[in-house]
């Protein structure tokens, strides 16, 4: 799947993210993803909350496990882990650089930086394993 | 802080997550939190999404920190990780038994098992580390 | 497989480890597993090192899959988290108290809590995740 | 410190690892680590152990943060994630590549990819937090 397909699975399949986030860069094993921040992604004293990071991570993992597979079963998360190391700066998207370090027959693993609008410290850190369906 | 003391801060502190979390039990070092499930914590399938279950574990760690310490000033989180084992049933609410394993100076440490209903099996477990800001 | 069985496994399979961990309790889906802390697992100020806290929990992961599915593939671990919250007291054994949260066909997930000593307050905490061979 | 005083400070303070872990390059941030395997890493089959890949990864955090600040005090891990992706090939080094993601006043993170001999695929990645001690 390319950048368009992608985008629009999200759409169709995902309707209550739309407009939240979009794919910017696709590539072999990689990918790279934009979180439009709202009011709603927001804690007290105006940083974006923990679980919306982790949507972000999360969902970059599985659209790069997807672009590389196809939409054909629907691959779930079984483990993840976050770092959570740099407030973000209020009012700034977060970009989350994505990378598959495997893609197995059983299981894919990626690991994600998310950054902070155009800061080069990332804000955290993730990685998520995916457990992909057996073929039917 | 108590159980009334507490659910009044999450309603005043976090108006956009008012009613979604309540927390039913607490005790030393310990919280169980319901989450109820609506819309818009699905995903396709009927399925409750990951970040929502993560989102339900930060808070249950947040809080039994916030009742230990008081609401002086705003722990963070800073590593976290979850196993996602089983798939939640549609239309139950989640429920977080959390436990603080550590509360020391600078960083707090809790666990959490993540139940569907009325399932004694888990849907879930995290560990989440807390950073505990000096004292002023 | 029984105490003994499991004892006699380990001290069969994994000569190099012989004498260094111990099986103290095992029942259905959970063990109790001891480690004789000698010179080769401290750090300099005497504290017990992270790998041999790693190595106690992955073991005790190991085995209790091992005990429940019997000895026909050998389960590997596919990932992992670790808490260190306390430092281990000098010339203590410590102790893993394990339990699976789950044994599915594909993934086995446990978690453990490690103790030095009698001291009830744990030392450190694990996940771990075990991939189980296909049935041949 | 420099890759000599690097390597000197581990022969000395570590004399149990003396010619296990070998500094072989040292930047900003950034550390690559080798690890000699030998006979006492190895499982049955011929791989390498979880606990010794752990080890090299948490060494190799331990050094760059060590570099960077310098000798003083002590730091200590206290979070942990790790990801087992290949089985290592027998009869080769593990190299570690490992980059400090964050440098705080209390926290450094840092994150590892394990490479068998000249294989470009990682067999493990890991992420570690330590705790930095204050200056006194």
């Amino acid at each position: 799947m390319n950048i368009e397909e992608l985008n629009s699975f999200v759409d169709k399949e995902f309707p209550q993210v739309r407009g939240e986030f979009t794919i910017e860069d696709l590539g072999e094993m990689r990918i790279r993803t934009r979180m439009a921040v709202t009011e709603r992604h927001l804690r007290p004293g105006g940083t974006v909350s923990g679980p919306s990071i982790f949507a972000l991570a999360d969902v970059s993992v599985y659209l790069v496990v997807l672009a590389m597979l196809g939409p054909k079963g629907l691959a779930v998360t079984t483990s993840s882990s976050m770092d959570f190391m740099r407030k973000p700066a209020a009012g700034q998207d977060l970009i989350a650089e994505c990378r598959l370090l495997k893609l197995g027959r059983v299981l894919a693993v990626g690991e994600v930086l998310v950054f902070s609008g155009n800061d080069d410290r990332p804000v955290a850190r993730a990685s998520m394993t995916y457990s992909i369906p057996p073929k039917t």
